[in-house]
């Protein structure tokens, strides 16, 4: 049984390969009578479009979504709603060379020995591309949010050893890597440039923040919002870690200081994230994960082909050499499109 | 739409509240024709009982498990498993005094405002008891793995500040808190003393292992193996954070330190935790979950009534000082529980 | 992947054999605030119990039911609601002799050959027993209904040739077999008497009528009313089919006979059975099934055992002539079960 | 919660309204390696166009399919299959008239009510145009069943008051009604002609033959085969009834009549219609389906307009005189789904 689909209620299917026609998303149980034009979603997309300077492929990805259904004079009418993004500029040749070995730190062995058959063009199904559809998804959930008065925004917080000192929330969209310190973000670019020379690549930490949200969203004992969040996050490629409010942290400090005092201006502190017994709690919901490096460099590393014999492999190719500031944009989807369908789980059970 | 049902395939629907008449599961999927009787089910109960020592409630919890349905002469059917713990010793006239307040850290003020009624007593459905269900499906998940030659086994790494320094394994049942590190388990002993004459309470962090999983589990790009171990272990009360393989350290790391790179004898290390892209690589599956300190505290803390008036609160009754080592089989539990579906949810693409 | 849960947002599963310990459901998705006793449940119970008189088992079936959890004092909290039913009076020793042979009209070859293993006793889980669960469930679904001014109810119309020619609601209940024409009634019980000598088996048609369904109920295009109800009544044992309004006969009609010409007083007729478009339009929903003969006769049969040898075969046991009026209470259940559960999904897009 | 998707391992989810910009489905859980091109769909999607004589709108549906993704090189992949058909010649404007008016039979009011919005284009989403993506997705499935020789075909057994005297499998093809008798199909012409000069319409029955199917297929005891084909079935437009085997004439005959016996060379008769139990018997699954005269006719009728005012109406437009004989394509899509799902759910609970 497929895994494509994200959310119970406000519901998401995906399809598409990195190098096949298009990419896209159909959105089932969005509530109708929504304003919803293809400018509300090629707005994220842009956001996750590699920008001129730093640290991301010079693939030129113009990506242009459409909807092909669920909407009428502008309004969404309680039908699916299908994004569709065509694929451009897709150079399935400079994959040819790796069609035969497992590059380390991808999926080429998984899918292979998991389908018996595997899209190598641009790493297929299993391609970063693949977040287009999510964040188009995403930004539809964005409006439904919106219309009940809740925000996300993801920020980075870490990349490689450099962490942001600072949220200072404005500077976010003040530099390409969407990070709150501006200091930070400097270094953050300088260790890209030196790691592009190495040939290496870099990892980090993304924050997404929710504001707004009501007390009540999640579903014990096994949907949970912390538990749907875990998953969702977890879902993106280069994803390893997920922590919400103090997360490891938390593992270190005593009940005493854990433990969220509850006052009559709200939660003195914010340890747990927004999120008690796996219900939102009213407070901010915090988030962080943790983005492994991107395996695609440039350096010579051992590895296997397809019969199974060690070989050499140097990974060519338009890569990025990290995973932020793209996938910065993909966390928000994920969150976004996380909450909308509590919001809408959440009332089947009010009066 | 609520969420007390876990997995696709090897489904699980849990219930019971912590001073209900009961609690269980019922299992539907499980496949025909496996030997399964209550003593398989009863050890791993037995595992999560409280011990005579150190961190846990005085509660006797002696929860014998009943095989209600699903099994016909010793051998599983094919039809729904019903498993039933009934309740005994469950005092809920000790938590009358707590019926009026918001305890800090707990889900009290959520469960009220998305219900808008709370079963008070224990914590209700938001108990750790909730977990015995959990256990009790975990233990019949377990043997669907044993007879694909999967084991998974869980232990303490971390205990507030205290840290394991090594895995040795067949330490892991040498003592009470399921630490593979004897001498780190005596200083955590020695912190729980501590800690609970100062009234305060511990976390720690817990490590999850699981060996023999064939390639080829996980279902991308959403049920990825690791998005949905993330749920599992995130779902899990006291879990604040969930982390796979190198997890946030990976965000350090350059791509040429955390690529594991594939050689004839398997990946030379293993910072991906055996999931690559989402999908079993065939390598030791590794995750750890962050658990935060217990909430309940026997000292003073600042909170509000059911008529949102601050007041001071001591949270007494049969307390833990760390949901470690009792989180331990559960954590077991949730990862038996997702591998099983998985392998299951895979037979459907095979041939 | 197994099928024992019904419904996506009042969502049941169900468990238990004909001679096993128990039988029971797991209500998740129950709306919290709502009254409920075991008593509101043990109604329905009764109604399905055998009567003193006519076609059914002598088996006492004196099904008591228990809430074991999801409600306090008196009322749901919104966490699942278990339901059990202990089985007493099982005497699996009666089967015994059928234990090698395949009934002919049962699941034997089929559950022996999909599973591999068959739990022999009394039909097992292929039991009409198993639909204890089912009206355990839906009387808590016609709670729901209550609420929102819905009920629902369930009559015989026909019993091999003799047909109901009069609708007098109000004699439903005056007679054993739910039928609300009395002299139809009469001549039933007089024809159960003549086969029940033969050593043969009845079918028949039971209607189901649902009145105050609101507007808007139903989810195009798969999940439509009709088709969940299609699905919900075919799932019970002996039904070989299912229609909506006019059902077969709108084959035969023209569309100006068939079509409901809507008028300021309503629909001038309602050959659509209360559904449109695969929505509830407002009028009654009216629906039929046709139940097949009870298998179990005690005439000789021409059959197979389990070595694939052609053996006679005589049904003795403690059966019933007609699985009418059993399964009226059956079918209103599913319907309760069906309507509860598009009532609550249809919240998920209204403001 | 919205239904816009079918099945739980083979699993479609579409989307489109009739005068949007394409229709499509996407299927996620179709198994990797099998040759697919569009050519085996077109060829499923031709059966469904309108032909050049008798009861079928003017309308020129020339759908073309695309496969936008889940191949690679003529196989598929085990990636989400997208399948989109753009609409050409939709013409819109010739249903401006109908926007403020319910026409009767039809889901305009239900959908207006239910959303509170409508696509009133070509009946939007309500419209039969919907089932392009139904009968492209079902030739997907069809080609699993192939690979397990398992086939479907569906035919005209009544139209009106005429029914079909013999089943002439051969005959299906020979005329333009799928009828299985040419005679009656010769009548059925003359009907559909006089009843088009009348300005009327016309219903019919469908019968739906499955071969070759394993035993095992179905999952007690909501998801059992029946109730999954009646679900299918009840879930397109016109169909008001399902039956399997014998059906409603099943509730007049008595055990021994019905009960089919089990010999050395299968079953004597298949009143069963190759399903007892809810699991396929091995035998020749058989459904129908009754099929009411389409709603849109030239009389005119008595309805209400947006305001809920008294209105004449007279429903224009590019109508057929049936449902059949396009709905015919369409029955064997969804059974072809039902069939193809359940066949991979039992390979999970297979060794």
């Amino acid at each position: 049984m497929a895994g494509n689909t994200f959310g119970k209620v406000f519901r998401v299917t995906t399809w598409g390969e990195s190098h096949g026609a298009a990419l896209g998303a159909v959105i089932d149980g969005c509530p109708p009578g929504m304003e919803l034009d293809a400018a509300d979603i090629q707005k994220d997309l842009d956001k996750r479009r590699p920008g001129k300077g730093g640290g991301e492929s010079p693939r030129k990805e113009t990506d242009q979504v459409e909807i092909l259904s669920g909407t009428f004079e502008g309004l969404t009418t309680g039908t699916p709603i299908s994004l569709i993004i065509y694929n451009r500029d897709a150079q399935s040749r400079a994959y040819d060379h790796l069609q035969n070995v497992f590059r380390p730190g991808h999926g080429d062995l998984t899918y292979h020995k998991k389908y018996g058959i595997r899209d190598h063009r641009g790493g297929g199904r299993a391609s970063g591309r693949e977040t287009v559809a999510r964040v188009a998804a995403g930004a539809v959930a964005r409006k439904v949010l919106a219309e009940n008065d809740i925000s996300v925004i993801a920020y980075t917080i870490a990349m490689g050893e450099i962490s942001a000192a600072r949220r200072n929330m404005k500077d976010i969209t003040r530099n390409r890597l969407f990070c709150p310190d501006l200091e930070a973000a400097a270094d953050m670019e300088a260790l890209i440039d030196t790691t592009r020379k190495k040939g290496d690549s870099l990892g980090g930490i993304v924050e997404i923040s929710a504001t707004g949200c009501p007390v009540g969203l999640g579903e014990p004992v096994f949907d949970k919002l912390d538990a749907a969040l875990a998953q969702a996050l977890m879902s993106i490629g280069a994803v390893k870690g997920v922590e919400i409010g103090a997360g490891f942290k938390a593992a270190t400090l005593l009940g005493s200081e854990n433990n969220d005092a509850l006052t009559l201006k709200g939660y003195r502190t914010n340890n747990a994230g927004g999120i008690l017994a796996g219900i939102s709690n009213g407070d901010t919901i915090l988030a962080r994960v943790a983005v492994k490096p991107i395996p695609s460099i440039s350096q010579e590393q051992d590895t296997l082909n397809l019969d199974y014999e060690p070989v050499k492999i140097k990974v060519g190719g338009r890569h990025d050499i990290s995973a932020i500031p793209r996938i910065v944009p993909v966390c928000e989807a994920m969150v976004c499109l996380t909450l909308a369908d509590h919001l809408l789980r959440q009332k089947s059970i009010e009066n």
